[in-house]
């Protein structure tokens, strides 16, 4: 888990560095597919990881919509924001808690059972998913993608 | 491991039912981004997934090109012919795996040392950003792409 968290962390702040050079009226262009747009992803992506990790805490999640985080460095102050208590939660993960159960209510009401180990996974890919897109609008506006590679960075010994 | 590989050949072959319905032109047109096609990119998966899993074992890999393999039916036979070997190798995966090491030669070679754990998450994490760009292009042709989700999948207990 943390290695793929970290991988994550890595190609976000990545993304960051990379969204500096592009004009805030690209990263807020409407878009086909995913959320939509550029900003909207990374914005996207934060929120969906900090919710789950409320979840499984038993904590309120995020509610704001995007409307309120429309430049860079609103969503990177988000980022820092939410990070404290994701890292932490993350640093704390004991394989022990792979099969804890969470019972989450779905919006038409009925009640699913997923693990905790369930979650965190669906939280990692949901993440790597959404870069991909990005990468797809990155080659659109003429500009090399962040590389995706996890190789090469490091990424080893992580695990407990 | 386990689930990260499970959840990404069922997200796979939920692409190839989709790709049931496209024209193979659609399938085989040139795009912006990725390796440049719908098809292209199922095949580059499973070359990808292939070859460092033959690498890990210490076997030649895959060097053929797409050319060989335009047609949706090509390329699941292709992906059928090396899950049989993909999916031992992933089944038979201890976590005692994770440190052992593998010497690769860069294409400028030069040699990298990797570790077993990082090369397997970097398989999984190239094919889940790849489908990242399938869900933008299958929204550019209008139709609902396959959910990356991986809650409700019944993708628990896996890890040993």
């Amino acid at each position: 888990m943390k290695t793929l968290f970290t991988y994550n962390w890595m190609i976000r702040e990545e993304w960051y560095k990379w969204c500096e050079d592009v004009p805030l009226e690209e990263l807020l262009k409407n878009r086909t597919g995913g959320v939509g747009g550029i900003l909207h992803t990374l914005f996207h992506i934060i929120d969906v990881e900090w919710s789950w990790i409320r979840v499984l805490q038993g904590k309120p999640d995020f509610q704001e919509s995007f409307e309120g985080y429309q430049s860079l460095e609103k969503v990177k102050e988000l980022d820092a924001l939410f990070k404290k208590e994701v890292s932490s939660f993350v640093q704390g993960w004991d394989n022990g808690y792979e099969n804890e159960l969470l019972q989450e209510t779905r919006q038409d009401g009925s009640v699913e059972t997923l693990t905790w180990g369930e979650v965190m996974r669906h939280t990692i890919v949901h993440e790597i998913h959404h870069v991909g897109q990005l990468s797809i609008w990155s080659r659109e506006i003429g500009k090399r993608p962040v590389s995706a590679n996890l190789i090469g960075r490091g990424l080893t010994s992580l695990e407990s």
